[in-house]
């Protein structure tokens, strides 16, 4: 049931009598939530979104995430666990046995209805080097779980050009790119400027001191000479597979 | 005995001749403190401010940290630690058998005289997300400690904005809110927005990379676009809970 | 007309078949709002809260300013321009003659039926120097047009505590204290042991190099070691004010 | 003509003997490029990316711009230079009299075949006051140059939430957003947990001291708790703009 | 042997040409240096300034710190080893028996001749907290090592200002003052307002999050309204207790 | 009258029965304050502490700072303003006539009862560069007004190490030595290392862009690996020279 | 076989209708790469450069690292592992029995055909203190394995000049000179000001609390008054080594 | 006269009995300095190290930067002034009227003894931008007076990589190389990749918001993903200037 479903259901009930006024304005807002008590579920927001309902796992004990990723398996074909220890996975295992975690990228997926993916519009991810990875991964999984299809190209960094312009036209054929780099986070300006298509820049805390724990690469990805690049947190793969997901779907 | 108290006491003996003035300037800021090498206690402060003793547990060493609550406690009817390990807790119960552990907040609490509470001034605890909610317990088992009905409301940060919206008459019910939110601590504003009540805003250090250990939710609550908003420090639960008690208690 | 309203006649169209459920939920959120194009004027906002409509003027033209100044006075009694400068003043009075302007404040008042104010409870605005008393002012203002009475102690910072200490008994007597410093800070520190009352504290950009446009008091405040503190944005008299003021009328 | 022709054109010329070896290796790089000894214009980027050719202007003196532009515009058809001063326009327009000047925007654009707009495919640039309106127009004005039909929705910052609900719908006909606020830029975070379409983020440098040039929205909007938005550089409207428009052709 | 001595002997040397104009030149910096290969030990410093030789052994390894200490203590009676860890006195104590061990200042100190106390020219070590007693000890300790009577003044911070107003006289007793504090570190600038001696002000990291690892006690520290207050580095005892004594010393 | 004066004659009037205890209490700390309204002079502070006193000039209008310059004059015979506009100087002067103006120092001395200056106890003002010039002058006359004899000695700096050399002795005949430098800071360390004499650090906001206003220098100092350096804030020369001008009068 | 050699090869083919002219394309930029997908090896560059191939084995598995490490060993002659594990070390060594391991450099270093050193052009390493010293074996190490004889001169720190003063003529014999230093940094700069030589600074993260995971070096360091000195990131040993072999290597 | 050339002479001098031992200390490190008050010039530097003296402008007033310049005009062949104005340059044309003045490089140079440029080891200096042109001549024309063939190459930045890689064998053919970027610096690490000679490393100030006055590539090109890049100061041409020559007459 839809947010639009539910004040239309309201506004007929209201209209009917069968509720007050004051009880049509405390209704509004509450419907498809489920309260926990540390954790207030929006189960109308996945409808509404067409992705999988998301759970990020740190920062919340594993009773807690277990819960609530139970809670939502319940409700939702597919239902994906980001920041999840494998502790996590092993927790709510019994609970959810279709459930693949994704050791690298740390992530739990449920997958009981995959949503289709279109080979014609492929999401490329690509990283500066070998110790991107771990982000990588965390954005193609989330990527692939949304309904996309995913090409990696990993350790093509700006310090051995060739590398990356020997796989320009690969590139070039997908519909959106998602960058991974850190120290200088230079691949994401190189990139942009070699394609057309939008770029999602991943700033990552590789690197060594002056790195400041992915600022460097940070504040070079939004100081991007090209255009057409954006920036999402520091080494965070799932924003970025979100948010390439979102525009790989749009027509 | 209070301050008042004391300096009257000092310049009635100093009238009589009982002191001479030398006396009375020395001893004239030293009542009712207790000296124990390395802490200083105020007793007076607690009397004069209607407040239960507060002892901040981090940074001192568990024999010190036990003598202070063992001494206060001798003196006071409730106290209370705060950053308290299970460790010293377990460390003091001998002592303290009516002290309470509160886990997730890090509270010790002696309540032998239960302040009293008033139904019609309610704060209200909101947090922005799950990992929130230890900040947000320190700050309603505070507040409870020192005399206040607390509503706690966790988990409506504005990424699914109905939910909070759902909850405002709740929220605008209350006489002093508190907000805690971490990421970019947008909660803050959209509350002070809704609500004509004092709102006291707790940044909290969950989220990823450039939030900077709560840097990002500090310098959005302290920018929060809305009037009527105050900052307290990072995951300073107890501040808040505090500053809310002594608002609250305002007639 | 409230928010309150609004909606219950909303709903009463509705019910009557006055308006279809598309119209209802269209004109849903929108009454009470002038479109100026540039600005969205929230005339709702002032009525429900009981203070005068607020314009931060800085950034916008004067054009823009001014006419968002003249349209709000056109619906309300009351109205505070912020960071406002003369020639912003010269341009709107003559629509508006009765508008005062307050230099080292920076404030456009208009105050057509000043709100009452109780003198039992009143706002003590303190400052550590006297570079600091331009922010002082627009804290003092502010809090008079939102109908406060306003206690005024500038200079007293604590390089000579015995300044202070002379007038604690003052302090005291306030119902809310506003305490504005710059340098350090350690105003709001000291001001905070010595009262039971809240304490705003403004942090300020006066002061030498390190001081880094207010970040050390900001820092300092946000850190003080008195709990019932707490701290708005650099500068921010206004907030503070406004802040003050909202906790002044609580009963 | 393309980099595909002229890599094509090369090798044929050293197939048929009329280059040597080195020739060929040579001239590679270095077709369609105009070098102006200070400004190395690179006409291959425009053609091959279907938009305008672009010049940012700040940092160059005016006769180095104005070069620029007029050499441009003498093989493109539109071309776009970004926070150009009046002067600056003043300069070219003898020479490109078919050129606009947007003040707010700082933009000259010169558009002698515009790009077809499509409808059914808008960008609504929403911005959270009246003082974030210049970006915004730099971002709009961008977008529309590039060929997209643009909504702006100007002042609905989150202090009063309603502002923003009443025009949801509209928001969300729209095929990509951008949101530009400055303070706490909050506001991204709302849009995002309100939509399913990509949010692109401009962070302003508007706002009161501790907002620190616009660290504070920065910060904030690379924090957003809502996934689906990504971040451009603060007060970068141009980049904002090309980036949706990018986003918005895609199929 | 002091460097005064040295040159002296060098050119004698020189002169009855027992030394050629090279070696003169060669050897002219070098004497009264140990080259350990990883270290080198310039014994002619702690000479020169009538102090202890100092070992800071934080970032050496153990058997690096222990040949340190045991080469120094074979040429100067007394020895002083900073930021030392237990087992790194276990493993020195053979060699050096007379050395004793601070644990929470974490210094060895050998003190085969101790230097001469001046009951007339005592160092104050004054703290704002408990948690600022590590520090403090580390600097008292150095400063009794550099043969100085010190007074220790623990937890009088000024969130209960009474308590350090007790002690007005007794502080002013001193010649030197060392003022130790985290959070915001206000105590320097009020002791610094009370007396007319040099203050040395040390910056802990003792704080919740904004405290940024002592940034904000440093900050807030430069920033001190109070005149006679430098500063030395966050944490930094040895430093302050340094510093002092050589202050102390001047007649 | 000193502050112990007056509490003698407070105790006193209480004992004959003159003052009632309220008003003892109430006059206790009051006395010896002149209030100007925007700013409370506190002659007492000046007559215990054996100084001028001192008027920080910046940030307060001219009509304010020449009052306060003016009223403190009326009762010290010698007063100091820092950060002081040829402007504001001008204003004073027909009040003021023996009053002198330092154009570089931008101090602005009056100098009715000149202090002794002890030659044996000398203060050494160092520069690393010629632009540390102003920032030096600041600090030697603000020494020299309080009393001290002061040598210059500039533009030493660690690139060319032996121009410093060359003037070690001279150093080192000085009881207290300030160091002032931008850019790297490193004279500091340098000359830490070279005397046994107490050495106050100045950072100035000399230098490229990096060194982000006197940052560089500030830490550096801070972090000097030399013990005996303390640190005053950036630009900060009145600071240094009144810390090290209460220092040089130990006995 | 060098980049140049393949695009001769590549053209050949071409030329003689081997290859399609979009085989020359696609092959254009691949050649000499080995791919394991998660990581993109680039044999060529290291041909090309004549070094050895350089593996940054921190934030890649244990796994990853040693299949690089070998992979590499099997078609170059020496390889490089840079702040690698002795548990990787332990992993290879089966592999690559010749490799040795350099426990405080870290790293792994496989010279089956040691480069040629010519000691009249030598690098010489100087650090500041004895914690530097892993810093500098790094990049002692990496300098040697690149063919340059290196001079180590270890803990000749500002603090003590004349351990600097009496090597000045060992250090002028250099042709290449890397600094390392923490704290300040000063080194640097007195270096840098005593020879005509290239001087590489590598700030490290040495030091107490306001060095900031050796902010304050870096700093220091980039302003440093002597021109003749340019900077690596923290603790970059090998970074240094590689910069001082290249230039070392130039004639 | 050299520094080796006095030491001589001093030892010459007490040998014969012509100095006393004491005046040979005070005259040891004295020589070839001369002392304007506000500036200690070193002209033996200048000698030793075979390049023009050098006068850094900013911050001396007109009058002291003409006098330094005079001076040394009188003692050296060659003097470069750097960031010197217009003003300046107007100063000192009538008494050094071959002196030229360099618009865009903020530079003084009078060279009246050219030195010799070796054509087979010229330096190259590479923009990203046409804004980062200032400072590019500033090190150009720095390395040209100090006896180097410099080529230019701008605004090659990587936003169009095809524009760098068409210039490769320019670029590889000097002997040193300068990179001159702002924004996120990019272009040091693709250059870096692309070439086995010493890059120096240039951030520049140039760009939008979040560049934070150069941070932005500052903190990109230390976190460089390519070994052989070092870093000078933001928009410090003269040093990467200086640094490039120093490294180019190595042999």
């Amino acid at each position: 049931m839809s947010y639009e479903t539910d004040i239309h259901d309201l506004l007929e009930a209201y209209k009917s009598g069968d509720l007050s006024e004051d009880e049509v304005i405390s209704r509004f807002h509450r419907l498809n939530v489920t309260d926990l008590g540390y954790a207030c579920l929006d189960h109308d927001r996945s409808l509404r979104r067409g992705f999988p309902e998301v759970v990020y796992c740190e920062g919340k004990t594993i009773p807690q995430a277990a819960s609530i990723l139970t809670v939502l398996a319940s409700r939702h074909a597919n239902v994906l666990g980001t920041r999840a220890s494998r502790e996590l996975y092993e927790t709510v295992k019994p609970d959810l046995p279709e459930a693949l975690y994704y050791e690298q990228a740390r992530l739990i997926v449920l997958e009981k209805e995959p949503l289709p993916k279109d080979p014609d519009h492929k999401i490329a991810v690509i990283t500066a080097g070998t110790s991107d990875v771990p982000i990588a991964e965390e954005a193609a999984v989330t990527a692939e779980t949304m309904g996309n299809e995913v090409m990696r190209i990993y350790d093509v960094g700006v310090a051995g050009i060739h590398r990356l312009l020997g796989r320009v036209e690969e590139i070039r054929s997908a519909n959106v790119i998602i960058v991974i780099a850190g120290m200088e986070g230079a691949l994401a300006s190189v990139v942009g400027g070699l394609v057309d298509k939008p770029v999602i820049a991943v700033p990552t805390s590789v690197g060594y001191g002056a790195n400041f724990k992915g600022l460097s690469a940070l504040l070079g990805m939004l100081n991007s000479c090209s255009a057409g690049v954006a920036v999402v947190n520091i080494d965070n793969g799932f924003g970025a597979g979100r948010m390439a997901s979102i525009i790989n779907h749009l027509r």
